[in-house]
């Protein structure tokens, strides 16, 4: 019998102790060993609970138990996950998380310290909620494909509110305080809207997809809060639609290039209709060409099924951990606003002669009281299209700028 | 350095070695291991082609080989692909392979071989092409969910039939001899349009859900050779793309059911927009929900890319190999056409009251030159679909019946 505890008992500790608990059977049957919840580390006490007699309130009840050995850092943030999760490498013990803060922040050196410790350290839920993504990139594509770029809509909430503003015609501050009045987004959305969320999971994708992980804090991060209803309108009468995009590829120097924005994603290719709370999340490799992982990215029961897998493949004997991981050092990331796009650009101007002058080809056009919006035929430089913006003069005022994905 | 034999010098065994070769650093930094092809298998010679001077005609130079410790069985085909896993296994080597057709046929007693040797038996290719798909639905998802279904567009060649036919209105007939003129269909399509390589890869897929083999020629099999210009065009003014959908699933009473069939895939499902020769698999479980893989379901590179992840997988010195399956027995093995469903009728007749008195509430209605076509709203068995048509009386000529998926 495989011992386990479990560190945070709020949505995703509690689906995971379900899961553990309700699909026993299942989890015997596939690897021949029983996983049991032993103890659940918490600050609060849950008498009604069915787990009510295997909360701790002290984390050396799970640290100093030589039965347990895998732990489950459900708590989320950085500390005292940080601490509760060395400590329990430290004294042998695998780790399992579906926190992409302390991964993104601290991954290099817990995988370092997992690997100094003879034991796991896996974040499968950490990216993607349910979705099976990192195992599949790092272990079936990535092993024989030299990555080309990874793709994501990573964040549930800020595809929920974007989906709501195209489908209602609601404005961004309606379809926000919807989602939080349906308990899609927090009270304080920032992390979600600003992009930092998916900037996290990006970085980790970007880590598993070439090996280094690169500072949060150095990826051009846009979040959703200045897409505006007409954006998504033009989008759509355009043939794309608007997405939250964390993407990770090599530039044409070699460099890792990660950045956060809202893109336009053409219609017809995979990310396309991933819609609501769904994520998806595409891969390019030079043989496999272009795969995609959908489903649902958040929740109690999907990410419970990613953190079980996670623990499910340590109790099954797993040789195969993570890969270590080194910093991108500086000199190895490339500046995004250095590589050549296709541009959404939209302005109010009374000439649409003079939009062509300058900006050469245009793919598609809409034209609505004065605003002129067009899509470039060519990729361009986010510092050309500031020079061909700045060469359109004073009556070409631009509202918006969006990159077009591909 | 682990040296690697090809069988098959085709399309896909030409991408093996290819990738191989060309990607040698990518496995060598990911697993650790050199990956060299040392020998490959066929009845031609290749003068011209890098690999020429490790061409050989007989399997002994491979099978007595005891430097060679993995072969990929790219010949496709019964025989003598079988004969030939079953000596490479017997003398202590692994074998890969992208063939369902063996796989779906013998895959039980060459799981078995296997495991009485201790070596491999993997097919990742044979599935999806280069999709990874087997590998996370039984060690990520299977692992701790209780599967519920999968359903899968699995053919590449009907499927980019399907999608000729409604972006360009032509007849089932010009859309099949345009893809003969593209090479993606065979000179004898029969294989694809009449759903037998569906049927192998759902087996394939129902074993690894469900951990049993059911037998092809039990499976209910019907292809897109029926399916009209006008089922495609009702299906898009209803909301629906027509899909060739291969489906595995448990009954009420727990048995499994398989089936191959055109389905009317719900617009806004993640399995309408795959469109032209790519692949999509839907995976419901018991606490991830549903999640979906997508990619590139056949061609040269792709197909490569699953068959070397295989490789790499058995060269970086997996533990878990597929876990053996047992034949389905009689009894195990559920009746479709019992299992109730949603489904769309077109009929010609003259009366839509009729419509409505014999098949109740109506979800979806188109009527068009005194044919009348509707989906109906609850579901019901095949036969009580039959007795409901009967019953509507011979002015109700029926012209379609097609399940409804979801």
């Amino acid at each position: 019998m495989i011992n386990v505890a479990i560190l945070g008992f709020g949505v995703v500790g509690s689906g995971t102790a379900a899961l553990i608990t309700e699909n026993a059977d299942v989890i015997k049957n596939k690897i021949g060993e029983e996983v049991y919840v032993k103890r659940i580390l918490d600050l609060r006490d849950f008498p009604d609970s069915p787990f009510a007699d295997r909360i701790t309130h002290d984390i050396n009840d799970i640290v100093a138990d030589p039965e347990i050995s895998i732990v489950c850092e459900l708590i989320g943030g950085l500390h005292p996950a940080y601490e509760f999760t060395v400590a329990a490498m430290n004294a042998g013990k695998s780790v399992v998380t579906s926190n992409k803060e302390i991964v993104a922040t601290f991954g290099v050196e817990l995988l370092e310290i997992a690997a100094r410790n003879g034991v796991h350290y896996m974040f499968e839920a950490a990216v993607g909620g349910g979705i099976p993504v990192l195992r599949p990139l790092a272990e079936d594509v990535a092993v024989v494909n030299a990555i080309e770029r990874v793709d994501g809509i990573l964040n549930g909430t800020t595809n929920y509110i974007l989906t709501q503003m195209k489908e209602n015609g609601a404005s961004f501050a309606d379809a926000l305080s919807g989602a939080q009045k349906n308990g899609y987004a927090e009270a304080d959305p920032s992390a979600d809207i600003e992009g930092k969320d998916t900037c996290r999971k990006i970085c980790i994708l970007g880590a598993i997809a070439f090996g280094k992980l690169v500072d949060v804090s150095s990826v051009s991060t846009v979040g959703i809060t200045g897409v505006t209803l007409s954006d998504i309108e033009n989008a759509e009468k355009m043939g794309y639609s608007v997405k939250l995009i964390g993407s990770a590829f090599k530039d044409a120097e070699g460099r890792i290039v990660e950045l956060v924005r809202p893109c336009f994603v053409p219609h017809g290719t995979p990310l396309a209709p991933v819609s609501d709370v769904f994520n998806g999340i595409s891969v390019r490799g030079n043989y496999v060409g272009d795969v995609m992982f959908y489903g649902r990215g958040a929740g109690s029961e999907p990410t419970a099924s990613a953190v079980a897998s996670d623990v499910a493949r340590i109790a099954g004997g797993a040789a195969v951990a993570v890969a270590p991981w080194t910093p991108a050092a500086d000199n190895e990331v490339g500046d995004p606003s250095a590589v050549p796009a296709l541009y959404y650009v939209c302005a109010d101007t009374d000439s649409v002669i003079d939009v062509e002058k300058h900006f050469g080809a245009i793919g598609k056009l809409v034209t609505d009281n004065g605003s002129v919006c067009i899509v470039l035929r060519e990729k361009v430089t986010l510092s050309e299209l500031k020079e061909k913006i700045a060469a359109a003069g004073s009556s070409f005022a631009v509202s918006s700028v969006i990159e077009v994905l591909g």
